[in-house]
């Protein structure tokens, strides 16, 4: 295969005859060599970006700015794009300058090109259909490339919160078979009251089930985009209605019910809605590195740790020490978590640094927002399978705690008062006494009284009676 | 004035009769010599302590737990904190540990001695009202801390709220105000298409306003409590009924619709709605921060920058320059507005460290989670009441930018197509003509569709025509 | 007392005549209401400022540029400051916009009304010194206000340092204390092999001591001043030897070797040596947090946890729970490093956003890095003398846990390698056997053998032989 | 080709004979499905260890507990690695459990396949070379894991350290050409006074300068190995000499001077000095992001802003304005640094998190830390290569700007005080006249003085008379 040759305002270029791309690509790969992670490796922001081409390519024909036959083209090949073919032809560095203008002129001209070959012409005779006048008519980088990482992140964290469900699930199965299971509910790492494994598996699926709502919410901003801002919201070189048709066929085309934003200017301008969405993944990914520590420690031993829960054995824990096992999957998770945090410090970084129409460091938001939607996505689902559904309770080691425990000292409160019930506590772990039996030899209280009081059952739920 | 003893099971200390906590409080001021912040520097969250305290010993009298006399002496003793007397009886550092055991304690033993010498006893007399049995009854720290950080907070959003409605209002003054005022737009700090002051201050109360609605939602979850669920969540220590009695008596005390949470021992552990309350305050911070620093940059000069808007003059800019001034106000909120963001990562810490039934660092997120609303909310009424209202613009200068610039050309794009335009651009740029003469003398257009389509007037809004 | 007039370009003021601060720290109170912390709140900083205030004056004096009895009035003046008199006249907010002009002034005014009333003036009667002419001839915001912020840093760095040495001894001594007392080393909180008390605790010492090293070499870019780069670095207004002079008599203040930077351009521009020592707190409060973390876990029990240490009770733990203590230093330690950690973003974020000549936001710097010094000096030492010292060790259930571990099998590797020295670990955990028996049954290795190779003193040290 | 078994004690699996890693890689790919970025898109990492893998056997050799032909045969296959040979074995994602246990099996499994061929035997045949007993012998990914990270992380920061002497050199260059260029001086973007644009290229270059020393000395840290700690530091299954041994081996291998850890047990658990690392990477990032935006505000125009340079057009800077340009060479550069600044939070969250003896999150750390190192590297060179290089300025701009400034009024502070200037300031403002003509109007001074006080020329260092 030949080449042939490409020009933009700073000069020619060849190019091989192979690629779809064209000379701004050309640039931006020579320009942007940083990351080594091209639009390729997030196949589903280039479907995100085709189904913005498509349904303004659909809409400038329905406001009749655009004749059907380019429009056509241009839809049929963003078609391809959305189907997952070209995908190799996505070439450019996801961090970039330009706020994405080169990653929207990669996909002008990959569309542009498979739709000349569709007409019978030649990748690169611009005449017949241009990158710039056609596929990204009434557009601009400035409208189509946040709008592309919101239908982007939209879909994505669509499949979070299925993860996010099916962890949510396997942690109310847990709850539920081990509702009775009696430990220890430790506060600050010491001692406290009784409480039941289905407590805290129940308090886990409480915060998956918090956090579900929290990104629901933050999501709703993802579905409100501003095309038809063109370069900085006044919508310039664009039709009046096409804002609204341009949103109507984007529904047609994704099934989500998009919207145009209020002020076109600040919508334009404002990242911080990422900030948003991120700061929603930030607190679901605090809970999350939580639930993870805390199994972790239950998981400790297993001989000298708490060991009230076994996690399945998912690989050797060790190249030296022959036969441990680590729990590999809540330290990945982690580590996942970890990384969702720092990237939130990076998206905020990019979107305060912003002036004025327009916010140069978008391509940073994207990158670091893809990379937390996905890897937050995957621990999601990888706690789920690999940690919570096989995993395993040692219901004696929890009660024999609890039995052997002072925290319970605490239920004497009601009758005996904070002082007596402390001097019991203090013997207790001076002696090593239990404390019915401190509290018997005290003649305190009746054997009776003091096995009902103790019973770990009684503590689970509010006992105290009214005294009328 | 002499002193009284006062033991706890570590062991007895004497107190000086004048003051009116106790042993506990004053372990925790030897203990935590900190930040030098004690609780008087906070007195909003002693206000929602009383607050809580009040109510819970209302609630406690309704179920019937604690007797009439006792219960309404600590109401009137706590009263008597809700109006702000005995500030300088809270006396522990803010940063603590204990996950607020030494605060809940402080408010504990000062409510009690208030009401003993109410009662006709003298302080130090728990016999009569103990700190422990009755003004904490049914209580944990557990819960009435976090629960009073969460009344404290509530209150406080309502007062960064009402800031953020004055900014808002001042900048849709100013909106309203300039809406004729034609500028350039910048993209990338780039000459990019025309807009309007008007525009761009509007944008900036869109961004308020985006964010007034973020932190209302946020706010939602300060009112859900865990009244009730004493030490873990399981209500240990309490009557069944008082959770829901608890919670009416605090809507009657404070006017707000508290309710409490579905999932106690969640809530108890769980600390992660204050990460979502700062991710809030953080979102809102970044979009500040960005007013600010644009409203700077548009008033950079006098002679040597933009010098499109004129800040008030506050003070003496340079104690070397004579005659300097300089954007303060700006820079004090831009300061404001990175502890905003510097706290953030602080209450993300504290909150992701918790382990099992409690979060040991609560005291960490008050801390930074106050400090984070207090500076917020100035800094939003700062800029209201010492930049933007003030405010002044330069039409003249920003006019003519606009009609010296090059990035006007874009309105040619339908007519001419890219291609032509960005040719004259590019002559424009070399030989310092306008694109207005190049265009005659390239003789692509006759004068008056030139000068029709150059008007700025006509690029403020969407003009594409349909060729249909 | 009356009032007098002051005036700045701004207009005119009438004063307190009780205040020895002016019209320009008058305007700066009404302009900074943020933090509600003032200068006077950082005592350290107001002293600093009067070292350099009385350098400049001295070194004007030497090159000849300032009369000997001005200069000798604000030298004395600049003394009395020193010695924390008229403290309470320092009532600027920390936080505040003009990149410190407001604290220069606050100082420049304080000592010029002190040093006329030396002279024989009344306050406010600038014709005979003017706070701008004379007491800060020479001199800038721009240099004033960093080096005052180095060398307040150097001086608490210093204190910091005294702490940290004092944390380290502590634990060096039960390092020592406890070097033979065997306990299981843990890899991801599973059991691996055998260590001891004194090695725990030793590498705790080798955290201080790489931090101290660490935090020594940041704290030399505190040494490095500005003093004479006036408003931009240039000098404008300066004597060209005032910059040798002025560090020769700082030196004679303050006892410590500073110095002139190689590029005042830079040194007047660049904040980022403050991100530096910023990123040295943050280190040391990263491993300080580890410390507490892992002493707090070896200490959780005292029933239900791992019960290898017990710290001093130093407060009744909970308000509900009789008896409970909890680990409040360690706590409150973990809350002063997660403070640390944020301000580090703060600061950050202060930093990158300077532009051109000068960062504006210098102010929100030296509250933030103020603050992190503060709380991680008071964390230092709080853990040294309320932890560290009065830990005990449980050296018999530190044993026990060894002897009954499978970690140990690890041993067998070099003499039965991985696979067998595996299958015997998993025999163990299944059966409850101990390790020993399984080899014994197997018939791997005569009894004396197992015993010499399990005897965890054997394990402390690496033992392998040559096989040559 | 067919395939062969494996076991591991988990159980058995059916590996891909082509393939030549084993058993535990094939679980860790399993297990460990999170970014998507494995082992051989780090191809200095594999070379690092691999490099380790080689000191190990030989040093095993020759403290005489691995045979001759067993430790060349593993130095062998290293050595391929080590030439980049049999990348594509390396399929376990970065983000993983275990602390990296299933990196150092990979390495292990794939040396050991590789030996084994080259012995005459087939891959899996582990009864003549055992991954664990022999290519891991007297090893544990406790001490192989991160001194590979050290030994990766030491190599690519030379690297990085190359791109900063380019930056510096490019900007130095820029510096002296432009030496006499006067431009105005800017505080808290208002005028000030004059500098030249050398003193601003020359400040860079200082930035550069400092940040390379401050990196190098971090550097040195990474030069410290735990090799011979084994599991936990105690040098379990470890020969007593090997700590020296295979250092000595490890800087023949790779020319660089490392040194084992004073404290063994310290090094193996203790992951801060990755934390001071990415400390030194952040304060580099904070700089370099400072210049990078500086350059975007000198550039900013070419009509509507400060016109001062002009940064080389790399790439059409707009798909809907014509002939628009923008920096994307400082953008991409600002948004590596916001990576590299979130990297700093991830790789903090990471090491604060471990315990005991082990940080189990040290995968996580790898992976941010050499995302932080790449992309800066890559920054550095970009930005010197692509926009200081090939920039050029404006002299008549940056002069006139000077000329028709107000703040060259601070030249006549010294001569005629503070006030009178500060009066001729707000005059100049208010009318447009220059201070020149106010100074003769008021006959302050003789024009010949006027003019050489405001000569640019004479601002630009210090000038003040003695004046005795």
């Amino acid at each position: 295969m030949g080449t042939r040759k490409e020009h933009d305002f700073i000069g020619e270029l060849e190019i091989d005859d192979s690629v779809y791309y064209g000379v701004q690509t050309f640039r931006a790969v020579e320009n942007f060599k940083m990351t080594g992670r091209t639009l390729k490796n997030y196949p589903f922001f280039v479907k995100a970006f085709a189904q913005i081409k498509k349904a303004a390519a659909l809409a400038n024909k329905e406001v009749g700015v655009l004749d059907a036959q380019k429009a056509d083209a241009i839809a049929k090949a963003a078609d391809r794009l959305i189907n997952g073919e070209f995908i190799d032809q996505f070439v450019v560095d996801m961090m970039q300058g330009g706020a994405g203008t080169s990653t929207n002129m990669n996909v002008n001209e990959v569309i542009t090109n498979i739709a000349l070959e569709s007409m019978g012409h030649k990748k690169g005779e611009y005449q017949y259909l241009h990158p710039n006048d056609h596929t990204n008519l009434g557009q601009s980088t400035n409208d189509t490339y946040p709008s592309s990482i919101k239908v982007a992140t939209h879909e994505k964290l669509g499949h979070l919160l299925e993860a996010m469900e099916e962890l949510k699930k396997e942690l109310e199965k847990k709850a539920k078979e081990w509702k009775d299971i009696i430990k220890m509910g430790r506060t600050e790492l010491e001692d406290a009251v009784p409480t039941t494994l289905g407590n805290t598996f129940n308090a886990f699926a409480s915060y998956i089930k918090s956090d579900i709502a929290k990104i629901k919410a933050a999501r709703e901003s993802m579905a409100v985009l501003n095309m038809g801002a063109t370069a900085i919201g006044t919508g310039i070189n664009c039709h009046p209605d096409y804002k609204f048709v341009v949103e109507k066929k984007l529904k047609e085309i994704t099934g989500v019910e998009f919207k145009p934003a209020e002020d076109f200017i600040a919508a334009t301008q404002d990242t911080a809605d990422f900030v948003h969405v991120s700061g929603a993944l930030k607190t679901a990914a605090v809970r999350l590195s939580k639930i993870a520590n805390d199994i972790r420690l239950m998981n400790s031993g297993p001989r000298c740790g708490l060991g009230e829960v076994n996690l399945p054995k998912m690989q050797p824990g060790s190249s030296i020490m022959p036969g441990k096992v680590n729990p590999v999957i809540c330290e990945v998770v982690g580590e996942a978590c970890y990384e969702v945090i720092g990237n939130d410090v990076t998206i905020m970084l990019c979107s305060e640094r912003g002036e004025f129409e327009l916010n140069a460091f978008e391509p940073g938001i994207a990158y670091a927002l893809f990379n937390s939607v996905i890897v937050l996505e995957n621990a999601m689902r990888t706690l789920a399978q690999k940690a919570i559904k096989d995993l395993t309770a040692n219901p004696e080691a929890c009660k024999n705690a609890v039995l052997n425990s002072i925290g319970i000292v605490t239920a004497f409160n009601p009758v005996l008062g904070y002082e007596k019930s402390a001097s019991m506590a203090k013997e207790a772990l001076q002696t090593g006494k239990s404390v019915a039996d401190i509290c018997l030899e005290r003649g305190y209280l009746p054997k009776e009284e003091i096995d009902k009081i103790l019973d770990p059952k009684n503590m689970l739920n509010p006992q105290m009676k009214s005294k009328k």
